[in-house]
């Protein structure tokens, strides 16, 4: 949620000259994706979103991340399509920076998803998961199971900061994780970051998602638990076992789970809510001077953790009626 | 620029059951305005600014801005026109914050203005002028020539730390002011921030006009000089003859000035130089931690001040050609 970079009309001008999507009428800056800079661009064919690549997001992923969107819409699947230029390219360059121009994906996100939100959400990942098959690229994901352990090594001074004695708790979680995470379950391309933000309704339908830069391959299943964290926990911290079903049993409407994957969604939800916290953890601390983002605390995902700790049997449910 | 208040999708339905303009589509919250929340909001019939007031702005004051807004609206001036709900009332309230909704206002603003661009804007100014023309309420200009010297006395230690021997000179300059500040010129209400970041172009022609919360009644040539600090310095501080002529020959072609009020340029301008110097100056200092915004700094203003006080004759020009 942030603007970095600024537009003049003559770098704007520039850009589109490759294009053939008009002469722009505005431009606004929006706040809106993970951190890069985006923009709402309406020209005289449409509206579209600009997004300039801020350093967090790597370079070399982009071709990934601009190839996999086209190959989403080009299935039919309702998300924000790469505008390629007069050259058939879709990564430009403005301001010295990576740049892509998308298509306009109307949708509102929903701040508290009821079950209903969640069902549909549900069935929205699996139709992801659909249409992303047969893609070519891969992209490893980096903040994955096998990242974790090296991820936490550095952050243990943090954690004990955060509360006395998490560090040994993290530690005894890595190694219970490490003991019981699955094998040979269904891979392919995940969205990793299937948070409700990221989510368009129109009314109570869904209308298809945003902000692929976390996309990468893994366990089909873990895009579930991610999505099972983010989703159908209350404010209070506490699980909405009813969301849950609703939303695996939406996601089972357009793809149903194998067994053994829905055995495994109670250690691979405690795996995601390790990963959420984990980058909390390392994003948490003073502001930067001039930041525009606040990161996040990582006591919410650090709550989370404990919940699925606790209640290993949590998601251990059979498929909504 | 910036987004203070977070809407939940509850929030905007609530708000929007008081409006006949359809359905909410999407909210997108963008980096536009003064200090103020701004929402992109489409719905089914068509888009909208939905803008939450932020403390800077005072509640007493909205009237004023939002009739004024509906005013020139309905005389054909190309601005954001309040909707009112099905009471009739253009004032509403979100999250315990003054709000209000108005129609999108497309256009582009431009960075770098031309000569081109000072005329088209020019014209803009004296249309506005114009069209509000009868508009009942009235405004203070609360950062108005009155307010200067007492605004400037807490500043003193300020100006001296950016600058030293900086506030024995702007003592004489509000010497100066009183001595020189016109009397009898033509008043009504102003826009009095019209920066080209307020101004809106499609292609090369004006647009419209955004941004009216500093809007107050007051000499209509002092709109021009704000005008004319805001459009005709280049980038390196100096004055841009050609582009000063086209805004006033642009605002002479919907109204021409009195010779009092062309007269009166080079003192009006400087008095605005001062005035934007003022409120810079009480604005800076270190960034409060979660600000969003980073404060302008006060030095290009007091170069433009520098440039008007050594340079009295510098507006002293006829009618373009």
């Amino acid at each position: 949620m942030a603007v970095y970079t600024d537009i003049t009309d003559e770098e704007l001008a520039t850009l589109l000259a490759d294009f053939d999507i008009g002469a722009p009428l505005s431009l606004k800056g929006v706040a809106e994706g993970v951190e890069n800079s985006n923009f709402l661009l309406e020209t005289e064919t449409g509206r579209f979103i600009l997004t300039i690549y801020e350093k967090r997001v790597r370079a070399d992923d982009l071709p990934f991340f601009l190839d996999l969107l086209t190959w989403l819409a080009a299935r039919g699947f309702p998300g924000a399509a790469p505008v390629a230029d007069r050259q058939g390219r879709t990564l430009k360059v403005v301001r010295g920076k990576p740049a892509a121009i998308v298509t306009f994906l109307p949708g509102l996100s929903v701040r508290r998803p009821n079950a209903a939100h969640c069902r549909e959400a549900g069935a929205g990942l699996a139709w992801l998961h659909l249409a992303a098959e047969g893609f070519a690229l891969t992209r490893e994901n980096t903040l994955g199971h096998a990242a974790w352990r090296p991820f936490f090594t550095p952050l243990e001074a943090a954690a004990e900061a955060l509360k006395p004695g998490l560090a040994a708790t993290i530690r005894a979680d890595l190694d219970a994780l490490d003991a019981a995470w699955p094998s040979g379950l269904p891979e392919g391309v995940i969205h990793a970051d299937f948070f409700p933000d990221n989510v368009f309704f129109r009314g109570e339908a869904f209308a298809g998602a945003i902000d692929f830069y976390f996309a990468c391959n893994d366990l089909l299943a873990y895009d579930i638990a991610v999505a099972l964290n983010a989703w159908c926990f209350e404010a209070d911290g506490s699980f909405n076992v009813t969301s849950a079903r609703a939303l695996v049993a939406g996601y089972e409407s357009r793809r149903p789970l194998s067994a053994a994957e829905r055995a495994a969604l109670p250690i691979l939800a405690r795996g995601a809510a390790m990963r959420f916290f984990l980058t909390r953890l390392a994003d948490w601390g003073p502001v930067p001077e001039g930041a525009l983002v606040r990161p996040k605390s990582p006591l919410e995902y650090e709550r989370k953790l404990a919940v699925h700790r606790e209640s290993a049997d949590l998601l251990l449910f059979g498929p909504a009626a």
